[in-house]
Order: C-alpha cells, then sequence, then structure tokens
C-alpha cells in the first residue's frame, strides 16, 4: 500500500464516545440498534449535521429506512432523544438533542445503590 | 449535584472509536449487534482485559449470554474476530484480536465500488 | 507498505481529550507544557500506570527529567494536580489525581465572565 | 449544579488524538508548543474550520498571535505542516494538512531501529 494512503487511513477520523453510554444503555432499556442510531445521531451532530434524515442515517446500518423512521419515533417518545426548532438568519431548522438520554444516564449513576436495593425489596412484598 | 460528583462523571472515560468502523461494518455485512460486540471487546482489549467472557459482555448488553456465546463463535467463524494465545511468565493465556476486522475494512476502503466492478469486467474478457 | 503493518498502524490507539481542557488550560494560567504534562499523565492513567515517574513522562517529551519534576511539583503546589495514597492487598501505591484540574475548569466554566468581575469589584471595596 | 449544566458539561465533546502523535512528536524534534499548535489545529479541522488564523489559534494559548504566527512559519518550513489551496463555487480557499506530520510518523515508526543506528554512525564519519 502506498504511503500517502497509509497517512489518509490514519487520519480517517474517530469518535469519541463516553464510556457512561456503553454501561448504561442496557441499564436504560436500550437495545443495540437503539444505541447504534445514537451514536450515528451523535457522529451527525460533531459533523454539523445536526437533523440526519432516516434514509442517511439508514444507509450506514443494517436495517431499512422504515425501520430506522420507526425507531426513531419510539426513541422520542420514549424520552431518550429530542428535536429542537432553530431559527439562524431568519430560517428556521431542526436539529436532534441527546441531552435526554445523558440526563437519564445521570439520574441512573446518581441514583444511590440502597434505593435501588430498596425498590429491588419493595417488589418482594 | 455535587460538584465532586461532576467532577468524577466528567473523568468517566471515552472510548475512541474509528470512523472506519461505524461507516464501513454494515457495508462488511455486520449487523449493529455485532457491531456492538465488537465494541465492547475494544474497550475490553484497551481496559487489559483481553479475554472477557461471553457474560462480561452480554451484562452489559440487551442480550442473554447464550446469544452473546453464538454471535461471538459467528464473528470469528465469518472472520471478523480471532483469538490468540499468548504465554507471558509460562503462564498461557488467550486473548482477542480485532485485526481480521480491521483488514477487511482495508480492503473495502481500497477497493473503489467502480474500480471493482470495471476490473471484475475486464477479468472476463 | 504491508496491509498487516497498516493494520497494527490503524489500531495503535487513541486518547480522548476533553475540549473543556483544550479550551480552558490557558485561562486557568497554565502553559504548553504543563499542559502536555497533564495529558501523558492522563494518558499514563488510562494505561492503568497511574504513577508514572519524572523519567516516564520526560522519555515521551522534549524537556528533560530535571524540568519534569520540577513542573510536576509547580502543578502540584499550584493545585492542578494532586496525589493520593491507595492501599490494596495491604500494598500501599500512590497515584496522580486530575481531579483538582477538573474542578477548577469546572469553576471557570461555571463562573459567568460578569460575575467574576463584579466579584473582583466587590473585593477591592 | 443543576442537572441540565452538568448533562451540557458532560456532552461539551472530546478529541481524539492518535497515540502515534503522543510518543512520537519529541522523537521527530517537535517541541511542546508545537505539539499543542497540530493539536488545536487538528481540532479546527475537525470543526470544519480548516485555515484558523494565528489569533483565532493563540487565542487559545499561553503565547502570542506573533510567536504562534513564526511557530506555524516554522512548522511548514521544517515539514511538519501543509497549506493546500482548494475551490468551491469558483471560490478559492485555504485550508491546513497534517499530512505531512503523519507521513514523518509512519516513516519513524516502520524505521528498522538498526537503520536508525547506522545513520547515525554515518554522519558521524
Amino acid at each position: 500500500m502506498k504511503r500517502s494512503e497509509v497517512v489518509s487511513l490514519i487520519q480517517y477520523g474517530h469518535t469519541s464516545i463516553s464510556n457512561l453510554l456503553f454501561d448504561y444503555y442496557a441499564k436504560l432499556g436500550l437495545n443495540e440498534i437503539e444505541m447504534v442510531i445514537l451514536l450515528h445521531i451523535h457522529r451527525f451532530i460533531e459533523d454539523n449535521d445536526p437533523f440526519p434524515t432516516p434514509e442517511e442515517i439508514a444507509s450506514r446500518m443494517s436495517i431499512s429506512t422504515e425501520e430506522c423512521t420507526s425507531r426513531l419515533r419510539s426513541l422520542i417518545q420514549k424520552g431518550y432523544l429530542s428535536m429542537e426548532q432553530n431559527k439562524k438568519d431568519d430560517i428556521v431548522f431542526e436539529s436532534y438533542q441527546l441531552d435526554p438520554l445523558y440526563e437519564r444516564i445521570v439520574q441512573e449513576v446518581m441514583a444511590p445503590p440502597e434505593t435501588t436495593q430498596k425498590e429491588a425489596e419493595g417488589h418482594l412484598y
């Protein structure tokens, strides 16, 4: 392989994913397809494209556009993802926000184990 | 929230994932469950734990240990993951290697679809 | 270059650095040598080697071991870095902590410039 | 601290830096100021701002705009950084490229230590 090709591969880019997400998505009730959709959205946001279409997201995935649309709707309804209307130079545009996801992760991390323990015990009686 | 808790959240750690993986896993025929298994293995390797059990991997996922075992076997059979025997101070231990995955991604990146098509046609005549 | 060499270069590893650090180190009064020492320590911690010697840090830098020792002392005295004694299986070992650095960054981010200004004025009277 | 502030801090963003850069910048003859300039340029490029001014770079650093200008010139002359003219919709714009830096790192990684030794000896006679 030519050195210039190697240099271009080395510089292909990396995305930093919080280990909070890796450690807590399943505990929050997300499955792997939903987790990966959120990872792709994270990357689109970082690439200054904060409102990718279901087609664009699905084109990087193993699922169909229809399934992607339906999963996005479900992620929003279950409160892991939100949409926001922004205005810049009189142009209205929408963007995805991952704040609800991180809100819930922080809530989960901060919940003292005792509470969880008590809740678990509560279910027994 | 206390500032010390915030500081500990900020330092929770991040994992750098190559955008090559995000862009090419589906093209290589991997689905999202397989992709996330590989991400978790990547993280275990970085944490100096290069041979996590199916239980350990599945405990961070939405799938069962049995499904994880079966997926790992399939990833190895299909040539996306390999195992290696290492020896250190007379102790033999095994480790997962992601080299086959990146081998295939490099192969995919280097072969532009048009060229591949034309080359394929060229070989016919 | 052989494909196996390329694959090994691609997998060489990346370190995720918080943009908070890039944006605030100079505002906190750190210079580039101090900033890079903290980056190297961050990486040693991630590699499960939380108390590198000045020699080990300096070997990756353009400065001498003596300068590195003196900079480390200064970073601790100025409150950007701390050392902690840990005990595991009756063995005492030391580790560096970056908590003080992030404490100060959080403080800086949270303090709106106006407030800082007013507080500064307040101290004058 | 409010949870929304914490969530915004957690999402502040991270930059993935190749460990190749951390391990080889000093071996290549770069000092810490030059290394950090290259890190800042890397981040500007990732933020779709591939030709930051010396003012913009220096505003995040502990050095003056004049020193930054002079260091940039030196990095280009010594072959660690290059500028490229691009054309998009009839508009010409410039961008920094880190390819020369990675070219040299790859060269350094690939050079077997013996060769380096022999070359060094060669210079003595």
